[in-house]
This record gives C-alpha cells, structure tokens and sequence, in this order.
C-alpha cells in the first residue's frame, strides 16, 4: 500500500510538472511486478491531440517497453479520475488495476470532469449526444469481412 | 444518404485492405464539410500499439488536418462497432455522428466483439474485472493541483 502511495505520489508530481509548464494536469505512471515501466503527461495543449490523455500515453509507452499490446499485471496509477476513453482503453489491454488521487467531483469546479461524458455514454446510443447510427452496408461480390480476416490470419 | 453509404464503403474497402496484408479487418474514414479528411486502418498488428484502433488513428490524423483537438462538426464512418475506447474518444473529441456497418453481433463469432467490454465498463466501478481504486493521495505543502492548474493558464 505504501508503494501504492509513492507510483500515486510520482503520477501528480507529473500532473504538477506539466501544469506549471501550460500543460493540462494530468500525469500517470505504469507499474509492473512492482517497477516503473511507463510514464506521461496530458499532451493535448502541446499536440492538438485529444487522445493525448496522460493514461493512454503511458499505456502507448508501456506497450512499447513491453513490445507486447497486452499490458496483463500491469496497473496504472493517475492524477486524476480517467476519462470514458482512457478506462476502455485499459481495460481493452488488459490492465489489472488502475488507481487515482483526484476525482470527478475535485475536477469539476475547474471544468475537468468527465463525469457528463460518462453519464452520455451510459445511455442507450439512441439517447446520446453524438449520433450512433448502425447502417448494415456490405460491399457487393465480397466474402463476408471477419471471415476473410480469420481465413488469411 | 448515398453520400453516407459511399463513405462506410470506403472505411469496408480499408478494413478489408488491411487483413489482405494481414491486419486486424477495420478501417475508419473521418469525414467533414462532405470532405474525407482523414482515414485509418487498425495498426495494433504492425505496432503493437493497444491503442492503434482504426477509429483512435483516424483521429489523430483528423486533429493533424485540422490543427486542432476539436473534431466538432466531424463524423466518423467506422467499419465496425465502435469498442468503448474509441467511443469514448469520439465523444470527448466533439466527433458529431459515427457510423458503422458491421455490429458486435457480426462480429462475436470471429471473437472481435466488444460488447463484453461494454458490459463490463457499464458496471460500477467496485463489480468491473478491471480494479478501479480512488486513494485521495495529496502532496503535502502544495497548493491543491487543479487550483494552480487554473493559476497558470
């Protein structure tokens, strides 16, 4: 738990370090079997990136130290409450374990909530803001798309 | 919506592209003002990247056209469902409508279904496979994070 404490500690030391260079506030760090293997910031002010988010970041790097898509026993630790974005993320590589200091409800007053966002994306897709919209086109003459993927795998 | 149909074709001739050269079968095209301005296919093969999804990348690359983080105005036309991540990042992006073709249902025997994940992240935070802590961890001496954040900006 006390190391727990410290990965926690060393993600909002970067969420400090980028906020006192205009960055947004934002840091996280990757732990496995007990090391450091990944870290990042929010890069989304120096980038124009909106995926920029410090967690998926750190899981881009992670992968990259790992040479493996599969972040299996590893945990993240975040500043802040991960966005809708960065918690399917994590749970799409396998992430065990993720940990955060600040939550949606200290993020609101300074407009750095996502907790409209995943209020949005709970809701059944006809009711959501953005439009979701299934069209079942298939392109004529062709085998179906999954099963040409699982025969030439 | 002939104009809408043409550009899902797109994003199914991409996906289909992308598992000839032995990729996972997704592609993404990003759409604005009638105009593709950006398209994807998955990477996660060729990078190992777990979060080279068609639709992240597509993006990304949007943002680079624009010069921007806001993809307001911007649809996306996606050859499958969409997983949660990249949801996640359409909806925070300001993407204004996605659209696809193949549903999990199409895609749950070839084992490319997100809807376990949808199902899961639909949970609250205490009952999902992943491990979602909140430690309201501060550094002692520091004014509150998010309050300098607003400071410095």
């Amino acid at each position: 738990m006390n190391q727990d404490t410290d990965f926690l500690r060393q993600a909002i030391a970067l969420a400090y370090a980028n906020a006192e260079r205009g960055g947004r506030p934002f840091g996280a760090v990757i732990v496995k079997d007990g090391k450091l293997i990944a870290q990042a910031v929010n890069e989304i002010v120096g980038t124009k990136d909106p995926t920029a988010h410090a967690e998926l970041l750190a899981i881009r790097a992670a992968s990259r130290y790992l040479d493996s898509a599969s972040l299996e026993g590893c945990s993240v630790f975040a500043s802040g409450h991960p966005c809708p974005m960065c918690m399917g993320a994590m749970r799409m590589a396998g992430i065990e374990a993720v940990t955060y200091a600040y939550s949606n409800e200290d993020a609101d007053p300074f407009g750095l909530s996502t907790a409209e966002a995943y209020a949005d994306l709970a809701k059944p897709f006809e009711e959501q803001s953005m439009r979701i919209r299934h069209l079942p086109v298939r392109l004529e003459g062709e085998p179906d798309l999954y099963a040409r993927w699982q025969q030439r795998r």
